[in-house]
């Protein structure tokens, strides 16, 4: 765990990665990537020898850290014994798998459909939805992220999706909740969430209940805010569905497994969807994994007509393999114990104690491992710190203040005019600390842009 | 490497596969799976013990055949150094395959985008076609396969799309070259190319050439049926693409990897395309892994404009290691070489002298370790075996030629009237005259219901 300098060797990786790797998100000649050389626990560390305290779980997924020793060793064990079989075949890591997630989903979730990844699981969420009721057309939430690929990212509610928004029709999008910047015009999370409710039930209205199929909502949005839906929202949205034959789908591919500091976002409510997908902390992404928990009545829809979907690695041996033995660590060592509890008394005290002495902090919101902190340029006008999708010389405060966490040791998560605290779920109390003491300083820096 | 019995174990593991896992392309009740205990090489076994010689590669895709030991010790090592990291960074591993892959690619295909599989990798690769040419069409060939997302199955040209072709617009599909089964009235292979080029250029014509951003093709059709395209077709793909302003994107997901005796299908036909796709071969799907191969120029397009698409587990590492590891030993091991001569010394000479005694063979195509035996109720009429899409009874003689080569100890490939012999790259001389002795039996079987 004492990082080792190795500059030349990192320079080899860095020139090879320019040279070939074709990276997320990016323009290619504008971005530097750091070289990162090792991983261990909450940390990560560079070529340098330099060490972050990862504040980020990589994008939000390594929910037990990094190199688990008992998950490499489930790894390294079912590579020796099977690495990899087809779909089509019962085998144990996939049954096992299985088991162990339908065990822990909410209500009627007990059919498994293993994808690749939280984007793969949209597309066949939707897929089903469709095909279930017969009926054309999604709704997702503005504020919202659903993976990468040509549908997912066409219910995303974010700047990610207006490239690909030709080619793809049956989409609409509503507002959900968020007081902070209601667009209701609500003062309180009561009005607010009987606003939103009104808000989407006249949505459905005027698109016609009979073609709607689907109401996609994050439980709680994530890459967009972190925004925890007041309290009646998710059931008001079960009711709906209810009342109109509509598949709830609820996408817990960042908010599940733990991060919330219960086992799914969904438990926080006590809502149970149709349809529930999952990817990320499933298996803590120490092999790539996501799927789709299938309600009885869906699963029964697929019983003796095909469902029209698949996909070469669905339910892959070491990727399930990967998931049993995270599973187990969460339960054996109360990874999703210790996300409640330390949100509840290092966390959210710790980001409110900053938000009262930094003007930038505009709200603090969040539950578990998984927070938020609106910066703004003005706290009265809560104008962000930056502009909706800023980029370049726009975006300088939030990259100032970026620099300045990572100067002071942490690798913050930064999306538009937000920084979000999602460390990996089983962190100490003294690395938090460590953490909340590095955002104190990077704080002073976002104040500096304070009107 | 010697199956032991254990069938106490296997029924939990099927009780736990019927009651958890939702598989892909099925109808849940209908289907029976086996439950597999082991694999090794180019054999698996069930709880049983009853041992298969596997002429799939799983779904074409183990081309190093299953546990590969060095493949086996390589996800082991990365494993216990670095098992994921987040696509922002640069990574040994990820580096260090993107730059193997690129050196193997064709033309300037130096940059690689990684993405879970081959579905997702058709999805970016499109969306990198539309994005450079500011154009809203895809033509993609009937009698194809891409993927099982939205975007990549609405181009597949196979019934698995017809479920999902409503919300997807600017996919246009035209006929491929195919002689046995012209679409074209064309007797010679010269004529079938010249005729499909013609019907290519004239559906480009009437689509409008400023409309259409690429021309996706497998190099060689894969689950479609093992189609090597006649000399000339793909270069006058390639011309007409420049001749338009198109982008060409090869599909290499099956045939990629050293399936045709080739690293890849193009270097048969001294092709370049623009974006290439690959997965399956690429690490013999022991992690998954697929990606995007890109030209300079459409990469450079994404040079100073971000590219609006990304994944979590782009360029994951233990996926990338087993990559590495499974290219070397390709490399060190001759696989590549190996599958073009035992294609060409055992399987093609071997398949023509099954065709030649079994009436029920109408046509043996292939390459490689990339081989389709089109089974036909009439020789003369060329009347498929079963027809198009055929289920349940319908299908009878081709489930019945299934169960028989599975009882004589292969477990073989099936898709509609063709099965497909597909057997890991590295598979010996022995083993592959050992399954096509068990096809001799069973197409004793499919030779009853010939006319």
């Amino acid at each position: 765990m004492t990082p080792q300098p190795n500059p030349e060797v990192g320079a080899a990786v860095k020139a090879a990665d320019r040279a070939h790797v074709f990276h997320s998100w990016s323009a290619q000649e504008l971005i530097d990537p750091l070289a990162v050389a090792g991983a261990e626990g909450s940390y990560f560390w560079d070529y340098d020898g330099r060490r972050y305290l990862d504040f980020t779980s990589g994008l939000v997924y390594t929910n037990i850290g990094y190199q688990h020793p008992k998950v490499v060793a489930a790894i390294q064990e079912q590579a020796a014994r099977m690495t990899t079989f087809a779909p089509a075949f019962a085998v144990e890591a996939r049954s096992e798998a299985a088991r162990l997630i339908a065990e822990r989903t909410p209500g009627d979730l007990d059919k498994i459909f293993f994808t690749n990844g939280g984007a793969d699981a949209i597309e066949h969420a939707l897929r089903m939805a469709r095909l279930h009721t017969g009926r054309p057309k999604v709704l997702s939430a503005y504020r919202s992220y659903h993976g990468g690929t040509q549908q997912a990212v066409n219910v995303t509610g974010d700047p990610r999706r207006w490239a690909s928004d030709s080619g793809t029709a049956g989409v609409v999008r509503f507002w959900a909740p968020f007081l902070y910047r209601s667009r209701f015009y609500a003062e309180t999370e009561e009005q607010e969430c009987a606003r939103a409710l009104e808000h989407l039930e006249t949505t459905i209205a005027f698109e016609g209940p009979s073609t709607v199929a689907a109401i996609v909502l994050e439980t709680i949005p994530g890459t967009a805010g972190i925004m925890p839906p007041p309290a009646g929202y998710l059931a008001g949205v079960r009711e709906l569905c209810d009342k109109y034959g509509i598949v709830f789908v609820l996408d817990e591919v960042m908010a599940g497994f733990g991060r919330t500091g219960t086992w799914f976002a969904a438990d926080l409510y006590d809502v149970v969807p149709d349809l529930m997908t999952f990817a990320k902390g499933v298996n803590s992404g120490y092999v790539p994994l996501g799927g789709v928990a299938i309600s009885g009545a869906i699963a029964d829809t697929f019983g003796k007509r095909p469902y029209p979907g698949g996909l070469t690695y669905s339910g892959h041996p070491l990727a399930c393999a990967a998931a049993v033995a995270t599973i187990g660590v969460m339960a054996e060592e109360g990874v999703v114990e210790n996300a409640a509890a330390l949100g509840a008394s290092v966390v959210g005290p710790g980001l409110r104690e900053l938000a009262e002495r930094h003007p930038s902090v505009g709200e603090v919101r969040g539950t578990g491992m998984f927070w938020a902190l609106e910066l703004v340029r003005n706290p009265e006008t809560r104008e962000p710190l930056v502009p909706y999708n800023a980029a370049g010389e726009a975006n300088a405060p939030m990259a100032a203040f970026a620099a300045a966490a990572k100067e002071a040791g942490v690798w913050p998560f930064v999306n538009m005019n937000r920084t979000h605290v999602v460390p990996p779920c089983n962190t100490s109390e003294a690395e938090l600390k460590e953490g909340l003491a590095a955002l104190d300083t990077a704080l002073s820096v976002a104040d500096g842009y304070v009107e």
